[in-house]
C-alpha cells in the first residue's frame, strides 16, 4: 500500500471533517494508498500547531506558499474560506500538487473556468468536496435512476433549510462567521447551501437548461466583526429558483438561513413516470421509495434504513440498523478518491464537474437581480 | 329496499356513533335493508327526548322494556353501560328482536355465555360493536394475512394506551364517568380498552391458549359522583400481559389509561416468516407492511394510506388520498349487518365470536389475581 | 330553529361532499338554521333522480333555470364544473338566492368579477368552498399566526401533488375528466389545486404582490371522450411559481399531476421569526409546530393530533384521539355559513375573498406565457 | 496528557468497535489520558496480525494469558465471546489491570458475582460497554428523567427486535455466528438483546423488584459450524417479560430474532405523571418528548433532532443538524472512562452495577423455566 501524503490549508469546521476522513479511510476500506497526515496550515502559529497536535499531523505552516513548495506532499487539500480557493489551486497546480477542494470550488464561474484550466492543463487529480453524493442513501438514489427505474423524469424539487442567522444581534464577518461576509463567501445561501441542492441534481438528473430565480436579505446591516462597524450586508439569506433541466423536467429549489425550525434540513425529492424517491439530512440513513409497479393494495412509500451490505458504502461499517453519520460521507468520498487514484478513473465531481454548479448559482444570482429566466451555459458536454 | 327499524338503547357517546351510522350508511351503500331510526331509549326523558329530536328518530322510550314490546322495532342496539348488556340481550332474544351490542358483550365470560344461548335459543340475528374490524386499514391486514402473505406467524404484540385518568382529582362513577366504575363496567382498562385489542387479535391470529398477567390501580381512591364519597377505586388502572396464540405465536399485550401523550393510541404489530404488518389507532388511515420478498436494496416499511378505491371499504368513499375516521367503522359495520341480514352470512362478531374475547379477558383478570399463567377456554370451535 | 331550503346543482363527487354536510351538520352543531335538502339538480334526469334518492333530496330538477325560478328553494349550491359557475350565479344573484359556489369561483378574474358584482349587488349571502381552512389543524393553524405566536414572517411554501393522470391512455373531457378539459375547466392544475393552496395562503399569510411561474402539460394529446378523437391538450399539468407577499415573505407554490406516489399531497409550511407551522393533507388531523422559545435542550417539532376538544371544531366530534377526516371540512364550512346568516358576520370565503385567489391564478397563468414576473391586482382592500 | 496502553482481546465486530473509540476519541475530547492501541490478541495469528496493521496496533499477542503479563499494558479490552470475560477478568484483576468488558459481564450472576469480587479486592478500574447509555439521545432522557421532569413514572417498556435468524438454513456455533451456541453465549437474546434494555432501564428507572417471563425457541434445530452435525438448539430465540420496578412502576420487556423487517429496533418508552420520553435506535439520534405541561392547543411529541451543542456529547461532534451514529457511543464511552479515571468517579456501569442487569436475566430466565413470577435480587444498594 502506497502512502499519500496529505498537506491541508484551513483548520475549521471543514478542515476538522477532512482530517478526520484521511485518519480514519484505512480502518474500514483497503485502498491502493493510504493517506498520510503530512502537514496542516493554517495563517494563525497557535491554532495550526493545536490542530496539528488534535489530528495526528507530522507537521504544520503558516504559510500555504511554503506547503506548496515541501516535496513530501503529494495532495494539497484546500478547506479554507471561498477567497481562497482559486489563488491556491492555480499555485498547486503549477507546483504539480494533486488538488482536492473544499466547495463551492470558486467565488464564480468565471474564476472556477480558470482553476478548471490550471488543474487540466497539469494533469493533476483534482476532485470538490460535495460530500452529500457519499451518503449512502444519496448515492443508492444514483443506482435507482441509473438503473432506468423511475422512467421518464418529471418532477426534481429540493431545498436547504437553515436557522441560524435570525437573530439581528449575529455579527458579521472574521472567524466562524466568514460565511456571512459577501467579500470572503462569494454569496450566502447561494454559494453555501443551494450548491450541495445544485451538485446532487446535476448528478442525479443531469443539466439544468434554464432558471428564475429571488434573492432576498432580510436583515440588512449587522455589525461587522472585522472593522467593528454595522455594515449593510452582502450576502442573500434566502434563495429560491424554478428551474428546467435538459431532459424535460420541472425544478424547484430553496435555500434559507430563516427557516426556523431546521438546523440543516437538505431535502430533495425526484418523480418519475414510474417511481418516486426522497431524501432528506436530518434522518440521512434513510430513503424514501416509491415504485408505482408495486401491486396496488401494498403499494407505499418504503423506508429505506441504508445500512445493508448491499447498500452503498454499508459493508465497510458495521451491522444492520446500526447508523453512521455526517462525517462518513468525507471517508467515503477519501476513498473514492484514493480508488481513482489506483484505477485512473477519477473520483466524481472534478473540478470541471463542478463547474457546471458554479455557472448555475452564476445564473441564479443574476437571475434575482435581472428578475427573467436566464440560460445556464454547460463545463461538461452532455 | 326493505326497512329495517331500530330502537337504540343509551344516548351517550356511543349512541351518538351507532345513530350516526344507521343514518349515514345508506348514502354510501347498496344495500338490501336501509335503517329506520324509529326509537331511541334513555331513561332521563329530557336525554331521549332532544336525543331523538338530535338524530332525527321517530319516537323515543324513557324504559327499554316498553321499546322491546314495540312491533314496530325490528333490531334493538344496546348501547348503554356494560352492566345492562345481558339483561336487556335476554329480554330482546325472548321478544325476537335482532340485537347489535356494543362491546365488551358483557360483564364476564358466564354473563356472555347465556347471551350466546339466548340469541341461538331465539335464532336473532346478533352482534357486538368491535368496530376496529372495520378500520380499512385492519380489513387490508385481515385480507394479508388470510391470503397467506406473512406465512408463519412469530409475534403478535398490541397495546392500548391512553392518559386520561391520570388526575387524582377526577371522580369514579356517574354519567361520562361509568367506565371508572366497577360495578357498572366490569373491570377498568382490561373490559375498555383491552377487549379492543383482544377481538382484533383472535380474528387476525386465532384462538390464545393460555396468558400470564398483572393489572394495577395507580390511584387508590377517589369520589364517586353518585355517591359523593371518597371510595376505593375497584377497577384496574392498568393490565399487561404474556400470551401464547393457539398457531404458537409469542404475543404482549397492554394497556393503561397513565401513559402520557397518548390520547386513543391502540396499536397492534403482527411479525410472520415473510412479511410484517403494524398498525396505530392515531393514523388510522395507514397501514405498516414489510415484505421481505422485495428486492433488498429497496426493502423497507411501506407506508399505505389506505385510501384507495381497490382496498376495503374505500370504494364507498370519496377519491385516493382523502382519509376518513373514526365514525366510519361503525358504518362499515352497520353496512356488513345489514348486507348480512340479506345473505344470510352473519356479520362477525357475533355474539359468540365475542364471547372468546370475553373469555380471554376472564383469563387475564384473573391471572392477575392468582398471579400464574391460566388456560384460555374456546367459545368457538378452532 | 329555522329551515334553510337548498337547491344543490351538480351531483359529482362535488355534489356528495356538499349534500353529506348538508345532511349530517345539524346532528353535531347547534345552529340558527337547519338545512333541508329541498332539490338536487342534473342535466341527466335518471342520475338526478338517482342522487335524489340517495340522499333524501325531496325533489329533483333537470333544468337549473327551474330550480332558480322555485319560490321554496332559499340557497342554490353550485357544485357543477368550472364553466357554469357564473351563468348560474348571475342567474341565481339576479333571483335573489343565497349562493353557495364550489371554487374555483369562475373560470378567471374577469368573470369571477361579474359574480362579485352581481351578489353584492343583490346583497345575497354568498360563499365559496374552499373547504381546507376547515380542517381543525389548518384553522388552528389560523388561530396561532393570528395570535402572533410565528412573529414576522420569512417563508411560506405549499404543493399540492397528485399522480393520477401520468397515463397517457387516460382520456379528456366527458364526465368525471372534465378536469382535463381546458375548456370545461379553464385551466389544469392551476384552478384545480393551486387555487386551494392560493386560497390558504390569503388567507394564513396576506396578499401575493407578485410571481414569477412556469407550466407545462407533459403529455401533449390525449383522447377526447367527447368527440372521440384525439385532440391536444389545453390544461396545465403542473405549474410551479415563486412570489412574494406583501409583509415581505417570500414563496414557492407548487402543484402537479404527475408526482407519482402522492395521491392528495397538499401541504405548507410556514417560517416566522419565532416558530413554525407545518401541515400535510395526507394525515390532515395533525399539525407540525415548532417553537423556538421552548427550552433549548427540549425543542423540536411538536406533532400535534388535533382531536382535542380545546381544538377547533373538535368539540363537536367525538372524544380526544379519535380523528375525523376529509368529509368534515365540508360540514364545517355549512355550519360556519349558518352561524354567519345568524350573527350577520358571513363566513369566509365570501365571493370577493375568493376572487383574490382568482386573480393570483390569472397572474400565474400570465406569467407563464410572459415569462416575466407579474403584478397580483388585490380584491380585497388590504 | 497521560497515556493509557490499551491491550484489546477479540477481533470480531466488538473489538472493531473498541478499536475505533479508542483511536479517535482523542481527536474529539479532551481528557486527561490518551488511549495508546499497544496490543490486540486473538487466537488466530494471522487474524491478529491483519487486526493490528488495519487499526494501527503496535503489536499482536495469540495468547491473553501473554497479554496479560505485559507491563506495557494498563487496561485490559475483553471483547471475546461471552464464555471467556470471566477467566480473563478474574486473571486480569490479579495482574492490576483496569477492566473494560464487552456487555453482557458473564455467563450468569454467580459467575458475574466472582467477577465484581475480584475487580473490587484488586482495586482495579473496571467498566462493562453497555455502549447504549451514550447514545446522546438516552442520556439526555437521563438528564430529564433526574431533573424530575416525568414525575411519578407509572410504565415502562422496552423491546430489542431483530429479523436475522429466521431462515433455518442460518448454522449455529462458530465464528461469527456464536451468539447462537448456548455454551459460548449462555443465553439467547435475553443476554444479548434484552441485556441491553435491562441496562437502560435499571439505570433510567431504578431496580426491577420482580417478574413473569416466557422464551421461545423457534428453530429447534440448526447445524453446528463446529461440529457439523445438525444439534438442538439451546438458546432462546425470543423472550419477553412483564415487570414491577421498585418504584412502582410497570413494564413490558421483549427481544426476538424473528421479528420481520427489524434489523435492530432498539426501543424503550417511559410514562410519567408529567411528561413521557421514547426513542428507537433505528433514528438514534432523535429523542421523542411529551410534555403535559405544555399549553393545551399546542401540545404534541416533540421530536427532538439530538445534534445541538447542549445536548449530551454534541458540543463535540459538527454542527447542528448533522447527525452522528452508532460507533460514537463507544467513543463517549472512552471518554468518560478516561475523564473517571482523572477525576476518580468511575465510569458507569462498572461491574458492580452491570451484575444488576445480569441478575435480571437470570430471573428471567428462570421464570420462563418455573412459569412463575421470580423475585430479582439487587447487586448495588438502592
Amino acid at each position: 500500500m502506497k502512502q499519500l501524503n496529505i498537506g491541508l490549508i484551513g483548520c475549521g469546521f471543514m478542515g476538522r471533517t477532512h482530517a478526520n476522513a484521511f485518519g480514519k479511510v484505512h480502518h474500514f476500506f483497503d485502498l491502493p494508498y493510504r493517506p498520510v497526515l503530512k502537514a496542516v496550515c493554517a495563517r494563525n502559529q497557535d491554532a495550526a500547531r493545536a490542530f496539528a497536535a488534535k489530528w495526528d499531523f507530522e507537521s504544520f505552516e503558516t504559510d500555504w506558499r511554503k506547503l506548496l513548495q515541501r516535496e513530501d506532499i503529494d495532495a494539497i487539500d484546500i478547506a479554507s474560506p471561498n477567497d481562497t480557493h482559486a489563488e491556491i489551486a492555480l499555485a498547486a497546480a503549477k507546483a504539480g500538487k494533486m488538488i482536492l477542494c473544499e466547495k463551492p470550488l470558486a467565488m464564480n464561474g468565471p474564476e472556477g473556468k480558470t482553476m478548471v484550466a490550471a488543474v487540466e492543463k497539469a494533469k493533476v487529480p483534482n476532485m470538490v468536496w460535495y460530500n452529500y453524493r457519499r451518503v449512502p442513501a444519496v448515492t443508492l438514489a444514483k443506482q435507482l435512476i441509473d438503473e432506468g427505474r423511475l422512467g421518464r423524469i418529471f418532477h426534481y424539487r429540493a431545498k436547504f433549510l437553515q436557522d441560524w442567522t435570525i437573530s439581528p444581534e449575529l455579527p458579521q464577518g472574521g472567524a466562524g462567521l466568514w460565511r456571512l461576509d459577501l467579500k470572503v463567501a462569494g454569496s450566502g445561501v447561494t454559494g453555501d447551501l443551494l450548491a450541495h441542492c445544485i451538485d446532487t441534481a446535476l448528478w442525479l438528473n443531469g443539466g439544468i437548461d434554464r432558471l428564475t430565480a429571488m434573492t432576498e436579505t432580510f436583515i440588512k446591516e449587522r455589525k461587522h466583526n472585522l472593522t467593528g462597524k454595522v455594515e449593510r450586508v452582502g450576502i442573500d439569506d434566502a434563495c429560491a429558483f424554478l428551474a428546467r433541466f435538459r431532459n424535460g423536467s420541472l425544478a424547484t429549489f430553496e435555500s434559507t438561513r430563516y427557516a426556523r425550525g431546521h438546523k440543516a434540513l437538505y431535502t430533495f425529492e425526484i418523480n418519475g413516470e414510474h417511481a418516486s424517491i426522497a431524501w432528506d439530512l436530518h434522518d440521512l440513513h434513510r430513503l424514501q421509495y416509491f415504485d408505482h409497479r408495486d401491486e396496488g393494495r401494498v403499494r407505499g412509500w418504503r423506508s429505506l434504513h441504508v445500512t445493508d451490505s448491499d447498500q452503498p458504502y454499508m459493508k465497510h461499517w458495521w451491522v444492520p440498523g446500526l447508523q453512521i453519520g455526517y462525517e462518513h460521507t468525507f471517508i467515503h468520498q477519501v476513498a473514492d478518491f484514493l480508488e481513482g487514484l489506483g484505477n485512473g478513473r477519477p473520483a466524481s465531481p472534478t473540478f470541471r464537474e463542478a463547474l457546471d454548479t458554479q455557472y448555475v448559482c452564476d445564473a441564479v444570482l443574476k437571475s434575482a437581480r435581472t428578475q427573467k429566466w436566464e440560460k445556464v451555459p454547460g463545463a461538461v458536454k452532455k
